[in-house]
C-alpha cells in the first residue's frame, strides 16, 4: 500500500462502484467524532502524548482483523506538505488534520473508511458510500464505533452523550452529508431559494471540500447542523428525505429543459466536452465546472463514451496536489495546468 | 451556373488554390473604377436608363468570348435581400452594391473577376487572387478593362485621368489591395504600431468586408489610399513592398513565440479547435476568432489534419448570410448558430 496506493482513484469504492440516485447524488459520508476519557483534547496534547494516542487507536482498531485487514496507519508528520494535500483534495483526511503535526489516519483499501486521530477531536470516524445510502456508512462506522469501545474508553456523560472538543459536536457526535451534483438548479438560479428552506430544516450546505469551501463544479455537501437531542436514525432520516426531494428538483429542472433552454445547456455540455478534450492548459477551478458539465452531459445521454465513474475521479485526480503527486516533481502552475490538461485528455480519450 | 452555383466554395480561386506568402497573405484584390462618358452618375440615373447601362456593359464584355465564357450576369434586383448580403459576404460585390435597385455584377466561375455595374461609378472592374499577387489581379483588371473600352466610350481627362463619382477615386481609378491574417501580430500588441507607420506611406487599414468594418478573424485589408500621381505600376509595387516587410513581421513573431507564450498560443489554437469541433450553437462573430486561431494552427503545423483551404472556406461561409441561403429557409439568430456550428464541425470533420 503506501501513499501510492492511496493515489489510485480505480480503488475508491465512492467514486467507482454505482449507488442509489447516483446520478445525483455522487457520495453520501458519515462522520462520529469520539474522544478519549480523561485526556486533554488534541490542541493540548504534546507530541509524544499524541503519539502514544495513535497507537492506542490503531491496536484497538487492529484487534477486529476483518475490518482491519486492508487499513494502513499514515502518520501525517512522516507525509510531505503536498501529500498532505492531496489526502484533502480526495476527502480522505479533513484541511485541519492535514495541518496539524500530531495528526494519523487509518485508511481502508476500498477508501469507505477513514478514521482521522487527533484532529480536533481524538478520533473522527469517517466512512464514504457512492449514491444516497447514508445508512451504509452510519453502518460501517457504526461498527468501528463498536470495535474500537471494546478497547477504548470514550467521553460520555450519560445525560449529554458523548462529548467532543467542540460543542456543535456533542452529544450523537454524528454528522451524516450528501454530496449532490445540482447544475441544472444551479443555472436556473434556483438553488438559493432550495438552500434557504434547507437551513430552516436544520441543515447546512457546504462546498466541494466542506467548510468554509465554494460550491465549484456545482457540487453541494449537504449535512445535519444538530447533533445533540436527536437519535442518529433521526438524523440520518431527516437528511434521506431532504435529499431525496433535491434530486427530485433536479430531475424535474433537467427533464423540463426544453427548446432554447435546452440547446443552451446541450452547448455549454459539449463547449466544456471540447475545451476538456483539446486544451493545453487548465487550471483546477475551469476544470470542475467543465467536467460537473461532462457529468451533466453523461446523464443527460448527450455524452456517451465516457462512464460516469470515470467522470467523478476527474472530480478528484484535477486537484492541483494530485497533479503535482502524480508528476512526482516540483511544478510551476503552468506545468500543474499543462500536467492537469494531459491528464484530463488522457483519461477521457481512453 | 445561377445563385447556387455562386455558393460552392470549392469554386472560388482565391480561397482554394495557393498563392506567393499565402500562410500570411489570404488575398490580393484590384478594382478599377471607371465611368461612361456623358452619362450621369449611378445615383443620379432613373432606373430604367440604369438598366440599359448594365446592357451596354454586358454587351461590350461578351464581345470578348475567352474572357466573358464562364461569366454570368446577376441583376441584384432580382435577387433576395439574403442572397445580395451572401454575396457581399462572399466579396463578391460591395455592401453598396447590395443596397442598390440599379445595380449588377458580372461574376466568372472562379470568381476571380467581378464586373460591378452601378456602383458608386458605373463600373468596378474587380479581380482576385490568392496570395501575394496584386500584379496578376491587375493583368486581369487590365484586360478586362480593354476589352471595355473597345466598346464602352470612359469619361477619361488627358491631364486628369479617369473621372470618377468621388475625388479620391480620380485618375488611375486604381484601388489595389491585399488581405492579411496577422494573428500573432494582434496578439503581442504590435499591430497598432505596424498599422500606424502604413499610413505614413500612403496606405490604408481596413476590417473583413472593407471600408469602416472591423478586423475580426484578425483578418486585415491594406490598401493603397491614393489614386492620383502615381502610376499604377507603382501603386502596386509599393503595396507589394509594405506587404512583404508586414509579412517578415508575423513571420519573424511565430518564430520567436517560445517558452510560455507558445504554450498560452497553443493552448488558445486548441481550444479554438476544439470549441469548433463540438460547439452546438456558434455565432459568426465567435466563429471568425475560432478560425483565424485554426487557421494559425494549421500554418504553425500545430494542426495536421485539415487544409488551409478548407480553413479559408470557413472564413467565408460562416457568414449570417451565407448560412441562411445554405438552409434554404428564413431563420431565427438561433437557428442560424445552429446551422453554422453543424456546418463547421462538417467541414472540420471531413
Amino acid at each position: 500500500m503506501g501513499i501510492n496506493e492511496l493515489m489510485d482513484p480505480s480503488r475508491i469504492n465512492w467514486i467507482n462502484s454505482p449507488g442509489p440516485d447516483c446520478d445525483i447524488v455522487i457520495s453520501s459520508r458519515v462522520r462520529l467524532a469520539r474522544n478519549l476519557k480523561d485526556v486533554p483534547f488534541p490542541h493540548l496534547l504534546s507530541e509524544s502524548r499524541a503519539r502514544e494516542i495513535i497507537n492506542e487507536v490503531y491496536d484497538a482498531f487492529r484487534a477486529n482483523p476483518v475490518l482491519s485487514r486492508n487499513a494502513e496507519l499514515y502518520i501525517l508528520d512522516n507525509l510531505s506538505q503536498e501529500q498532505r494535500k492531496m489526502m484533502v483534495e480526495m476527502h480522505l483526511i479533513s484541511p485541519d488534520l492535514s495541518a496539524s503535526k500530531k495528526g494519523a489516519a487509518i485508511i481502508n483499501q476500498d477508501k469507505t473508511l477513514s478514521i482521522m486521530i487527533n484532529e480536533e477531536d481524538h478520533l473522527r470516524i469517517q466512512t464514504v458510500f457512492p449514491g444516497l445510502d447514508p445508512e451504509k456508512a452510519y453502518d460501517l462506522a457504526s461498527k468501528v464505533d463498536d470495535v474500537l469501545e471494546e478497547k477504548l474508553d470514550f467521553a460520555f456523560d450519560e445525560k449529554i452523550g458523548y462529548l467532543t472538543a467542540c460543542p456543535t459536536n456533542v452529544g450523537t457526535g454524528i454528522r451524516a452529508s450528501v454530496m449532490m451534483h445540482l447544475p441544472v438548479l444551479t443555472m436556473m438560479n434556483q438553488i438559493g431559494q432550495i438552500f434557504s428552506t434547507i437551513t430552516q430544516l436544520g441543515l447546512v450546505v457546504r462546498g466541494l471540500y466542506g467548510e468554509g469551501t465554494q460550491a465549484n463544479g456545482n457540487l453541494y455537501q449537504i449535512s445535519n447542523q444538530i447533533t445533540l437531542g436527536k437519535s442518529e436514525e433521526d438524523i440520518i432520516q431527516n437528511l434521506i428525505g431532504v435529499a431525496r426531494q433535491i434530486i427530485t428538483s433536479e430531475r424535474k429542472a433537467r427533464q423540463n429543459l426544453s427548446g432554447e433552454a435546452r440547446i443552451r445547456v446541450e452547448d455549454k455540455i459539449l463547449r466544456s466536452y471540447g475545451l476538456l478534450t483539446h486544451a493545453r492548459l487548465i487550471s483546477s477551478e475551469e476544470a470542475l465546472a467543465y467536467i460537473s458539465d461532462v457529468r451533466l452531459g453523461v446523464d443527460m445521454g448527450i455524452i456517451k463514451n465516457i462512464k460516469p465513474g470515470d467522470v467523478n475521479q476527474l472530480f478528484i485526480i484535477t486537484g492541483p496536489a494530485y497533479i503535482q503527486e502524480v508528476s512526482g516533481k516540483t511544478l510551476s502552475p503552468m506545468e500543474r495546468d499543462l500536467s492537469r490538461a494531459e491528464f484530463i485528455k488522457q483519461k477521457m480519450m481512453k
